[in-house]
């Protein structure tokens, strides 16, 4: 017998499903979700949370007419399945050929935008707004908005420009007490004191059950709104989203189908801006998940682990260095698990801080922290360090302060795809004056370079990628700021990476007969200009090797310094095309399909004329 | 007579001043910054609004040992008065061996950073409260933050990290009803509710009064203080910035010594973050600039106009097609008039928007708008565009939106300095894939680019320089993507430019005498690729010129370029190297200190063997 699910294959088959069926329903869905992340990876908890919230916006709105924005969108899983995507693809969901774990308009009219950062869909519904009132169109705009995007500054931009003009506008905010991690700040502090406030409680309560009781249908609802809109005026006159100009209405139960379709319901009908506040309990339906969301927040496919990956051994240095020195302090926005500084939160909390996803936050504040005489550490992915490109630019590059930025994902981050790689940092980095760019080849590097950059005062970021483990090979000799390692000479083709790539060109030479020079190139800034002189008499080609997009990269620094120099030689820059990358099973199945991989790179040594 | 302003020379000096004689000090002052902001340009009003303030600051707090950040430090001309700086720099702010018109500690240690961007103060300021406190420090760290700045998403995300860690610090909000230009936003209309509040204005009015009349000491103000916040908690107790654990006092006359010191005192004393609301008048004193703060936010040297400038163009173009098209709709980032949108506001307020210091919200409503079928053009200046440098990215670049952005103050803005030169945009926007990049040579191009750039479906982004005229040749050719304009042939050598440096690029070939082929690039990206290979057939000597950074910009591109095509051609890049610019006073003064001016120019050319 079909799955209730399987019957699914439109938001329309919905309307047909009694209140027992869409139960039935919501468990199919969280089988589904635990098989394929399981199986897969991806964001399990924050899926399983919003079960009963998908299908009740799927029921009320009329998607894709009405548009229906998620942020992130890594909690939209649901709404892919039912919205036409519960099929091999959706098995397949983050791997290569599979579907994108993010919204994306490539996979369906019913996703608006691809939302991979969080905060950007309160921003984009705005002009959403601002456009179907203009081309007088009537479709509702509904923003599903995770508690954690709800304080970063994209968003809190954006509520400061709600004004009279948006109409028809329903904010559902997801709270599951947590944006990633824990959740941070005022923000945070104050969702909950709504909910604690007991008055309100009870006044809610008394309300629910007498529209569930009677079963309550939508005339009664809308006679009831404006009863109930005054009294939460009267309780909740001065909230904070009402100086926002959204009217308020919650907390309601976000696993109770029935609540939900009625507040929905009520939303649907407004003619004002509307924030309607949803409580969810994040990994619902696994009590694995539910006990520990900010593990489970994102799954590995076997939670296996090979080697030491660098997140870890980050972790552990800062510690280390941290307890001999009580100046340094290490700071996150909401990523304490994702890079590895919950060892310090765990070992020395006092030196630790995470501000929520608030990056240009964290970034200056790097500056006010080096300015008062600490040691900033301040790991941030490289695709959320594009969020405070001003700050590193103008807070910390400019007053060339000593602070040291850890850019974890700088590369592919293959499972999540074009929102996530990290393959414009060189470009974006190298820029800006003061700045030192450092990428280590494994693990024992990614310590050694920290260390190191404590001794530069200046603006260090040291990229790297923590999906692999890079735990081949010694650390070589010490890391001296703007100098390479030599690891082998040769002749004719000198290979010049760093990172992963360094394995790469081992496995180059190989193909190649085991001839080539190979320089781990260490610092992308300031290049090592003696190393490229020499390497430039020494080897008719030169092959750079980066992680990074060509346009600005490494090898660009690499042929304006030989061009500068009046020095002729030929260089092959390899890096990634003028193009976003889509997601893939893995690193190794991205750089084969764009030519990245070894064989190819030795393919096209072997072409040059 | 030594004027009383020639007698401070550190803000020690302020302490054995009566109140008559503060009060002829501030007269002084003013009428210092009416005779220096004529000459030089700069920021009058807003620290004409603020000169009662700053004196009463250095008055009850210890500079430099309490830290005092101007956010942005525009309104710091009167703080670097009082603070040793009344001299002949002063007289030349601006200009070349003048001071800065921002902060800088370059110049002193009353100075804590440099703050040339909007909002970033508070986030220092935390890093500085938690630095100190770690430090077991007991300063003061004061922040006096704009009205404007205090709705952009940097300080909010500050905000929201306020915790109850955080003692000591005070955040004078200088509420002048602007931002820039008119302040946008549910910020501003809260702080008009505080203000109209009846009940508690006139509460404050009795306690000012009461502490005026008997010139309350100290001593009875703290006695009063517990009285005072016990009555602001029943008044305003939920109050927005009390979420945020800011504790409210206000709002106070910023042009009352008395009051400001009073008031003052409270703060210092405090042991817990607190937000003091002080209402001041932008131009106070000059009857001309209080009448139109906006024009007089900042004032030019002279008044006088040659030719059009870049800003009226664009401001009239838009309003012509806008006209034309009702999808068209204008986005400034509270830069009406500096970028030149306040035409549109003017003639079809209804296709202007303009969001406050909202950069990234700015952009990011731009991809709502144009995926909802409209048409948008969005100004800001190059600099301010690095805020939204992820919006760009991920919002606009990635979904591949058709959006126009003109980026105004693109290369130098030579009286500003290294805060608002725009030398960073082609790096960053170059690795952008999807991204169009042109500048215009003249404001003729300019207007034909913008038509233009509304038929490619593309995100475009036209850089240009709006403090110069352009009005020099014609349109030459139309513009079409990707393609550059041939604008002479010659031999040897051949000068590729755009901008400005088509004419510097003109002046170059007749000091070499006329024989150098000349191309106005247009294009950035995407590279004309067939005039790259053309004129490498044809000359000896390729010069790039641009107005950004030599690292990873256009230059940077045609030698990506020639390496990746095996072409050898010897390639010149001219641009900005590797460090911040200071402030001069005009661009060709710039220009010749970095050997960027035409002498310069043809000197390099001659000398390569």
């Amino acid at each position: 017998m079909k799955s209730l699910l399987e019957k699914i294959h439109s938001p329309q088959d919905l309307h047909p499903l009694s209140h027992n069926e869409l139960t039935a329903l919501a468990k199919d869905i969280r089988s589904k979700l635990i098989e394929v992340t399981y199986k897969n990876g991806g964001h399990l908890a924050s899926n399983l949370g919003v079960v009963e919230l998908t299908i009740a916006i799927h029921r009320i709105f009329d998607s894709p007419r009405d548009k229906i924005l998620f942020d992130v969108s890594h909690q939209a899983y649901v709404h892919k399945l039912l919205t036409g995507r519960n099929d091999e693809r959706f098995s397949n969901i983050r791997q290569t050929g599979g579907y994108s774990g993010f919204c994306t308009p490539d996979e369906s009219a019913h996703d608006v935008l691809c939302i991979g950062h969080a905060g950007t869909s309160l921003a984009t519904a705005l002009g959403l707004c601002i456009a179907r009132n203009r081309l007088n169109q009537r479709h509702r705009i509904v923003v599903v908005l995770g508690d954690g995007a709800l304080a970063c500054g994209p968003t809190m931009e954006a509520l400061n420009n709600i004004t009279t003009g948006i109409r028809q506008l329903v904010v559902i905010l997801n709270d599951n007490d947590y944006s990633i991690d824990r959740n941070i700040g005022a923000m945070a502090g104050y969702l909950n004191k709504i909910i604690l406030s007991r008055l309100y409680k009870r006044v809610m309560h008394g309300i629910s059950n007498a529209l569930s009781k009677h079963k309550v249908g939508l005339k009664l609802c809308r006679m009831c709104r404006k009863f109930k809109l005054a009294l939460k005026d009267l309780l909740l006159s001065s909230s904070f989203f009402e100086h926002y100009g959204l009217r308020y209405i919650g907390p309601i139960d976000g696993h109770n189908l029935t609540q939900l379709e009625e507040y929905l319901k009520l939303c649907r009908s407004a003619n004002y801006p509307i924030l309607l506040h949803v409580k969810t309990t994040k990994g619902k339906g696994n009590p694995q998940a539910s006990a520990s969301p900010e593990s489970f927040h994102r799954v590995g496919p076997t939670f296996s682990k090979q080697g030491t990956a660098m997140k870890d051994v980050l972790g552990q240095t800062i510690v280390e260095l941290a307890k001999a020195n009580g100046k340094i302090i290490g700071i996150t926005a909401a990523m304490g698990s994702g890079t590895g500084l919950s060892y310090l939160r765990d070992s020395l909390p006092e030196q630790y801080i995470d501000v929520g996803i608030a990056e240009e936050y964290a970034v200056t504040m790097c500056a006010g922290l080096a300015k008062g005489g600490m040691l900033p550490i301040c790991a941030i992915y490289s695709t959320f360090m594009q969020r405070a490109f001003d700050q590193i630019a103008h807070d910390i590059c400019l007053q060339n302060l000593p602070a040291i930025f850890c850019l974890d994902r700088a590369g592919l981050s293959a499972n999540d795809g074009p929102t996530h790689h990290g393959l414009l940092d060189i470009t974006y980095i190298r820029c800006l004056p003061n700045a030192v760019i450092m990428q280590p080849k494994n693990s024992e590097e990614l310590s050694a370079m920290l260390r190191a950059a404590l001794q530069y005062h200046a603006p260090v970021f040291i990229r790297y990628n923590g999906t692999y483990t890079y735990d081949t090979g010694s650390l070589g000799s010490e890391i001296a700021l703007g100098r390479s390692e030599i690891i082998k000479h040769g002749q004719n083709v000198c290979l010049i990476g760093f990172g992963h790539f360094v394995d790469i060109a081992h496995r180059v030479d190989e193909i190649l007969g085991g001839d080539c020079g190979i320089v781990n190139a260490r610092f992308i800034k300031p290049l090592d200009e003696r190393m490229l002189r020499d390497v430039a008499k020494k080897y008719g080609i030169i092959v750079t090797l980066e992680d990074n997009v060509l346009a600005g990269g490494f090898g660009s620094g690499v042929v304006e310094f030989y061009g500068d120099s009046n020095i002729k030689t030929r260089v092959i820059r390899i890096g990634w095309p003028d193009r976003f990358i889509e997601h893939g099973s893995n690193e190794e199945i991205l750089r084969k399909t764009y030519g990245l991989d070894a064989e190819a790179i030795a393919k096209r040594i072997l072409k040059i004329d």
